[in-house]
This record gives structure tokens, C-alpha cells and sequence, in this order.
């Protein structure tokens, strides 16, 4: 690359263009040869459903502890394909760069995505990329977006939660918000803590071999966080959901940072945590798969479906009282993916 | 709505995010039931190879004579899809909101692309919303992103141009940078020049019904324009390609606004034409198909492929003279797309 910078010609189409793709982009993205760049990757025919998920990134600051917007932006894409009960296989990116942006910070974005994809097993093969002039953008914003194979029959959606359901996760509660915020606010703590992001994929895998169709919902609790994502199922299910507040997992350092803060962990985003909503003569047996991978050996119950009533979810108190909980109207922290 | 501009918490997750979304851009772009939102559409199965592609869309202004970057975002895609022989069947929607953007042109964007969808015959099926703080976006960003179906054996691609194979394009050039350009800066011709943007899957149709596997390329000159794409051709063809600048449709506006501003019309984007690169014995039979769209017109040969050669452009001039065409290195014109 001549400039060290990206400069508005980068997104022009000519030669500028040309290079960045060709210096860069292509060569650690997607190693597609010069000759075969079209305007749409071909894929081959797949036997069964499809999922296809989107994603657009814009976290603040993009070097964060523990990672960075590119892997975020393919492990976010991956897990939500992962949440539809699907294998993730191909991802685009769309990126829109500042003008000003330095190159070597866009090749450690590009590199951790390529390194992120490559953990996942997908394959990223189809890309745009726009610049704007200085002020008009933040850095770098990042769109993913994703097709997977449903590789089964069963049904995983928002809205198949049944009375008696447990509800699992895989570890602890608002890592990856907390080390976002950490970081952005130059926070002393921000060594202790890091985000989460991890790809699910393989995670979700194994719950469904163990757990089959009684697995009946699957959702990463990202914006918003474990409350939120959890009403949100309520909502879709017409089911009441009661957590156990001491069965929380939450990192000393996190809970201690939200509570200097006045932050409830609960509605803190996550990257690398999934809630599994499964009928209770499967959950042990799904508790024990999940014990046996990478990202689920702190997996744990945290609540059950309790009964009917739209959108109605409830916390049992380390005292035994019942606390309501509500979704927030709007910013709790804002820019965390 | 209660707010009248996009606010911080729109894009929080919260109850000011399911509010956005339930009540403007869901009932809008995708009729999706409040019930069966998940983190992935799923889609039925495909019987044949799939094409994927990406595009995100920075246009300035937001809205100009005859579009605004909504239907911008669905004809582009859709045209990719198309570019790649592809039937575009499935869309999704990456907005990137800046704080303080009117709802009301949240709207009109929003209908645009639902009408563009609509007329393109593809569903949006999918979407996600950013909103970042005012000044670190420019009002709105949208990717969208499309898988479509291949529903026959031909290979389309741009490395498949063959000497003697002639170069056709469904109509004018210019007309959207131009539009886009004047609407930008206030310039009094603006009257006059509106942006060509439509979706080009239907002409595609009819011109591989035509031109079956004589139709070698298929390309729409976009950002860089009718040179940069040829030029592209060339490259990956590794074949000359020879222009006759008599033959070139231009509109008078346009070709003045050019010569008033200096720009060079064959480096001006558009978004709803195409070239057509193929072989001799089928490119009248392909002429007459594109004749009788409502898209194709104006439909005619611009130019051939005279020779081998990696990268070589030519334009034959008004008076029989030969000029090397070159790819500009940066910005003709920023934002057009």
C-alpha cells in the first residue's frame, strides 16, 4: 500500500480501489483469485433449509480488551446463525471505512477475522467496501452477513418455550459489555476484564446431538443482555420465565464494575454466551454436552419457565423475594457491538 | 412513534428498539410476524447453486431526482445477483442510523425499499438496526445483502470474454453519478437528469433465454462506470476491448454537465444498466430480446473485443483516431453509491 492511511479514493472504484483489495482485503479475507472476482460468490447446492442472517457492527472503541470489531463481527454473525439451529458456512462482509483510517489498523481488523473465520470453519466469499470522508463515519463499521445449513428437521425459535423449561447458559453474565465500556471509559479495572466473543458453533452442535427436539430455544443474549433476551422469549413464547438470582454467574470484577456504575449485569450485552431453553427431562443431559466443550465448561441453569403470561419475566431473589424486571427503555450502553 | 427523530436508544435493544422495529421498519419491509422474529430467517431449500453477494450503500445526498438510497440499496443488490445469472430470491437489511435522523425519512427510505423489493420480486427477510451518536454517521448507511438461485448450468463471469465478442449496453450512461452529483451540489441542471436506478433481474432473464452460452459476461458499471468495468473485463478476460465513441448513448444533459464539470461520462456510475459481453453469432438475437424490456429500450453495441491483451481499453474515436483508456486512480465522483 503507498498510503498509510485510507484515503477517499479507496472507495472509488479505480485504482485505489483496486489496490486495497488486491494488497489487502483479498489476500487475508478470502484469498479469492484476481480473476474471479464477481459481483456475487457462486455457491454450491446445498440439501436443506437455509438460515441467513445480518449484522452491521459499529462498536466504540473497535481495540477493545480481548478482541476487536472484525472477530466480533464474524463471531456475531456465526453465533446467530449458530442460534437458528443452523451450521454456519458463508459470510460477507461490507465494510465502510473513514477516511483517515489507518491501514495498519484495518489489516489487524482483517486479520482477526480471517482468524475468527477460520476457528469457525466458515468461508468468507463476498465483499463490498465503501469509504466516506472524515466525520461522516466512526472509523470503521463492519456488516456481516451469513448463510448456514439446517443439517436437522427440529424447529428452534423465540417462540417454542414450554411450561417447565430450563433455561441454561454457558458461563458467566456481561463480560463482553463491561470490557467494551471498560475500555472506552479508560476504566482502571479494564485488565481484569474481556470480552467473551467466541464463535458458538460447535457449542450449539453438541447441545442439539444431546438435547435433539428438546431443545426448544436457542438465543445469544447480546444487546440488551439476559433480561432482555429473555423477555424477548417470553414475549414470543406467551411464557413466564423466573430466573434464580444466586444461580447468576457473573465475574467478581464484572459485578463490582456494574455496581460502581449503577449497571445491572442482567441487561449487559454478551458475545460469547447462549441461552438454551429445554425441556427438563433433557437438561441434565444437555448441561453434561455442554460441559464438555471449550466455551461451556461454566454452563449452568439460571431459571425455568414457570408458567404462562406474555412477556412476564421475574427474578427470585437471593432472599427468596420475586423482582419483576422490566426491559429498558432505551440506552444502558450504548455502541457495545 | 412518540419521537420524531431516530434517538440513542432506538438502537439499544430495549423497548425503544422493539418499538422502532414493530411499529415502522418490520410492518414495512417484512410483514414478519412480532412472534417470529429470530436471529436468522430460514430459508426453504434450493434446488440448484446459489449466488451471495453484498453491498453497502453511503450515498450522498440521501435523496435524489428519481431515488433515494433505499431503493438504491434493493436495485444494486438485486442487479449483483443478476450479474451473476442469479434469480434473486432473498434480501436482507443492515441499517446504520445516525441519532437525530427524521423518522420521516426513516420512512420514505423504508417504503422505497419495500416498493423496490416488490417490483424486483425478492423478500426482505431479514435486518438489523445500528443508531450511532450524531456526527459519527452521516444521517443513514445501508447494507443489503441478497441470495438468489441459479437456475441454469451457464458459467457468467467476467473472466469470460472472447475476441470478437461484442459489447452491449441496455441504454445510457451516466445518468445516476450525474443525478446524484447535481443533486449534491444544487446545480441548476438537476431538472433535468434523473438517476437510472432499476432492477435488472428480468432483462437478465430474457437475455440468457436469447443468448444461452454465447453470453459470455455480464457486468453493471457502477462505481467507476462503463471504463472501470470494462477495464475489469479486460483484465480478468486478458482480452482488448475496443469502445466507438459514436456509438455511445449519452443524454444531452448529461454530456453537458460533464463537459461543464470535466468529469469523462465513461467514468460516471449507474445503477440500472448493464454490458453484455458476447459472442458474434447470438448478439443480435440478445439485442432484440433486450429491445423488447422495459428496461432494454434503448439497447445497443458499443464496442467489441478486438484482440488479446490483459487490461487493454480503447476507444475508437468520433474521427477514427485510437485512445488507451485508463482506470482513474481515485475519486471522479465520491458517494454515488
Amino acid at each position: 500500500m503507498k498510503s498509510d492511511i485510507i484515503l477517499l479514493g479507496h472507495g472509488s472504484g479505480g485504482t485505489l480501489s483496486h489496490q486495497l483489495l488486491d494488497s489487502l482485503i483479498i489476500p487475508i479475507l478470502s484469498q479469492v483469485a484476481p480473476g474471479e472476482q464477481n459481483d456475487a460468490a457462486i455457491l454450491p447446492e446445498q440439501s436443506g433449509r437455509l438460515a441467513f442472517t445480518t449484522d452491521s457492527f459499529v462498536v466504540d472503541p473497535i481495540f477493545f480488551p480481548g478482541g476487536n470489531i472484525g472477530d466480533l463481527a464474524v463471531n456475531g454473525t456465526v453465533n446467530d446463525l449458530a442460534m437458528a439451529g443452523a451450521t454456519p458456512l458463508y459470510l460477507s462482509v461490507g465494510l465502510i471505512l473513514e477516511e483517515g483510517l489507518p491501514i495498519e489498523d484495518l489489516r489487524r481488523i482483517l486479520e482477526s477475522m480471517r482468524q475468527a473465520a477460520d476457528i469457525a470453519g466458515v468461508r468468507i466469499v463476498t465483499g463490498d467496501t465503501k469509504v466516506v470522508p472524515r466525520g461522516k463515519a466512526d472509523r470503521i463499521f463492519i456488516n456481516t452477513s451469513g448463510v448456514g445449513l439446517l443439517e436437522h428437521e427440529l424447529e428452534i425459535g423465540g417462540s417454542g418455550a414450554r411450561i417447565g423449561d430450563q433455561i441454561l447458559i454457558n458461563g458467566t453474565i456481561g463480560d463482553h459489555g463491561m470490557a467494551v465500556l471498560a475500555s472506552r471509559e479508560g476504566l482502571e479495572l479494564k485488565s481484569d476484564m474481556k470480552t467473551d466473543c467466541v464463535p458458538l458453533n460447535s457449542l450449539v452442535a453438541k447441545i442439539l446431538a444431546a438435547g435433539g427436539s428438546d431443545v426448544h430455544v436457542l438465543r445469544d443474549p447480546t444487546r440488551g443482555g439476559v433480561a432482555t433476551t429473555l423477555k424477548e422469549i417470553s414475549l414470543q413464547s406467551k411464557a413466564e420465565i423466573t430466573l434464580d438470582e444466586s444461580g447468576l454467574p457473573i465475574h467478581a470484577t464484572v459485578a463490582a464494575a456494574c455496581s460502581i456504575l449503577g449497571l445491572d449485569p442482567l441487561f449487559v450485552a454478551n458475545e460469547g454466551k447462549l441461552l438454551v431453553v429445554v425441556a427438563p427431562e433433557s437438561a441434565e443431559a444437555v448441561l453434561a454436552a455442554m460441559h464438555s466443550c471449550p466455551h461451556g465448561g461454566d454452563s449452568t441453569r439460571i431459571g425455568e419457565v414457570t408458567g404462562a403470561g406474555e412477556g412476564k419475566l421475574r427474578l427470585r431473589t437471593a432472599i427468596g423475594g420475586l423482582r419483576s424486571i422490566e426491559m429498558l427503555a432505551g440506552e444502558q450502553l450504548p455502541r457495545i457491538c
